[in-house]
């Protein structure tokens, strides 16, 4: 077993870089709190005794060597990029377990046959900039780095530079690496594990996601001396877009979701009838067919609303990847881990994206989860306690162990 | 008659001081744009020979002597101060037009037995510090001076500090001033005029308000990973509002307008559902009692919409007026100046709050309106033609000099 004392310390040396308002973090993707957590992370992995290897996406690779020089290494690893009002444990349990595996195995004298890799993949909340995972979807193939870089953020900044600002991009070509095999460790992000008093989540599907932005056009004007029926009010559009997701997330329950999460009206006066309103879509479903039916009716009703008001409307898709299935051989491998240390267990889909659903495509992938207190996470207010960390560790360093082999 | 010609070009030269993005402009109140405009006032101002006051609220007072040392003035006037994306005219005429007056009386060799007093008010769109006309509001006892100067705008910047940043805080006490009537030229802000094809809008009252603010406290949490059944979704509860409002101002037609203009969402992120929300109301009515129901009805009706929700509801009073009815003696002098000059001229309500309202509560006043472009303002191609402007000043000129006698 992992040293639990060991982990619950660096969970909460790193909650100290970029703290948040309300006792969580505030580390956003290549802000300077973001390059200090990525600084204190690489001197406890050089202190491990591992490389430390930096791709141009800035994704992070510290490598303890194998005894065999021609295996593929076993990579392990998640994010330590946060929300605005993010959590302490979201991506950063995935990110530290993997560590703490490396270090329990060096306490142990043990040395296994592939490598073993820990990777922080660069930005994948996807806040900042969207979409979401976006350095491990370069590393997959499914965007190009030069697109990649140029995404902005809400002021302007490109990736790119941003990037290059911090002090953490490096030469190394994305997605050159090949992978034995690829572990995630993350907190479940939503409220059944600890519902059903089960210590481990074994993670055999990832549901889908369409990302959509939609900008309504219509005309500012005060809302004093404008008639009612001379308004071509873009915040009532909003309103009832917002009412219209809401309605085709209930519709299609249970294995649906949809909310509205970002949003602007210009010029965001109290006397001005919004003139512009730019807002996001989040819907998801492990199914695809009602995933993409989702979005289809979305794309037909919303701009019936927009046509009701006078609005112009406009939908772009900001993120979308499809529902995914992890290898069989590595959900067995966590499932043998979590059987052998004798956790309760059971199959979950997650609710969230991760890296993990891309590295899927170029590799053999699958996650395990524990619990967390309510099902809160992107919330400041996110908690886990040491003993649920220490399972979800257990288990990887198992299964890990066990691909890595002896 | 004025000369329209160089009441145009003062208006031109005004809208070069805070310039907006598409054309019109950005002179919120107390910014370095707001001190450049009142510099190039007061410069015009003294070529025409007036003395300069300002009070202790930044209200600046452009005298004319008069001919009489006992006789009270007559004072004219509006504002400077601008919306984030305002117009050129909303205020400015009104002032402009008052300075113009001045040099047309220069220009004609004209002493009038009154002294004539050219008003700037501080702050009378009430975007940056709500609420709005608030300096004329402390003149006329409504407000207190040391709650103006506590208002703070949305970067917790305090009017009185702000106030003495850009050096146009005076040491007159504000109020103390007498005044034989108060006259103020707007444009209409609305579409009556224009559609008719009249000239000039006499104006005999003016809409009440009610500006409120209301917080809707949730849950932020992952959009992915939380079940639909487990949100507590504050931008679903503004959207429901938003449609309230909408259905109350309806529902209340003739005579009734009601909008949401400042939206904010927190955390404002794409994959997490909104924890908090808060947005404002303006609700206008001619008829004091439907005014009230409005508010009653909202008070009454929301927190049912948010209680469905699981939402808390705090909702504030930031801004309030009563209907207003301008004095019958000021309305007439400007109703027999239109005719003398013979202009199409009709009454009609305003549907904008506007200086004149509060300052009806200490001093005989009425306003006389020009048409604008589609009723369009608070937007930055708020247009008015040359004529327009000129006809509505010649009708400023008439009543004034009417009343401050020769
Ligand atoms: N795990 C997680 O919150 N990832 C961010 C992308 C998403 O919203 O699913
Ligand atoms: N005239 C004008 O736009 N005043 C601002 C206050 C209001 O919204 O009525």
């Amino acid at each position: 077993k992992i040293n639990a004392d060991r982990l619950w310390q660096s969970l909460s040396d790193m909650a100290r870089i970029g703290p948040g308002v309300a006792g969580g973090n505030n580390r956003q993707t290549l802000t300077d709190a973001d390059a200090e957590g990525r600084a204190l992370f690489q001197s406890w992995c050089e202190d491990a005794g591992c490389s430390m290897g930096l791709d141009q996406m800035g994704n992070m690779f510290a490598m303890r060597a194998g005894t065999d020089p021609d295996a593929l290494p076993v990579y392990v690893g998640s994010h330590l990029d946060t929300q605005p009002t993010g959590g302490k444990y979201d991506g950063v349990l995935g990110v530290l377990g993997g560590l703490e595996l490396i270090r329990s195995l060096n306490d142990m004298g043990i040395r296994t046959r592939h490598p073993i890799v820990v990777t922080n993949w660069t930005n994948e909340e996807g806040t900042r900039y969207a979409p979401a995972m976006l350095a491990s979807g370069v590393f997959a193939g499914i965007h190009t780095q030069d697109w990649a870089y140029d995404r902005l953020d809400a002021d302007g900044k490109r990736f790119g530079d941003e990037l290059a600002r911090i002090g953490w991009k490096g030469d190394e070509e994305v997605g050159a690496r090949k992978m034995k095999a690829f572990f995630e460790l993350h907190i479940e992000q939503g409220p059944i594990l600890e519902a059903e008093g089960k210590d481990i989540g074994i993670v055999t599907h990832g549901q889908g996601l369409w990302w959509l932005q939609v900008t309504l056009t219509g005309k500012d004007a005060h809302t004093g001396s404008t008639p009612m029926h001379m308004r071509v009010n873009a915040g009532l559009g909003m309103a009832r877009i917002t009412e219209l997701v809401h309605r085709i997330a209930m519709e299609n329950q249970p294995d649906a979701v949809g909310a509205i999460g970002h949003v602007n009206v210009y010029p965001n006066s109290r006397n001005v009838i919004p003139g512009k309103a730019v807002f996001t879509i989040d819907f998801r479903s492990p199914d695809q067919a009602k995933l993409d039916r989702m979005k289809t009716r979305l794309e037909t009703e919303a701009p019936q609303i927009a046509a009701e008001l006078g609005l112009q409307i406009e939908i772009e898709v900001a993120g979308h990847f499809d529902p995914v299935t992890f290898d069989a051989g590595c959900v067995d491998a966590l499932r043998r881990a979590a059987d052998r240390l004798g956790y309760s267990h059971r199959d979950i889909v997650s609710g969230a994206g991760h890296d993990a659903c891309w590295i899927n495509r170029v590799a053999p992938t699958a996650m395990v989860m524990c619990p967390c207190v309510d099902g809160l996470s992107h919330n400041e207010a996110e908690e886990i306690t040491r003993d649920w960390a220490a399972a979800g560790a257990n288990v990887l360093f198992h299964a890990v162990v066990e691909t890595a082999g002896i």
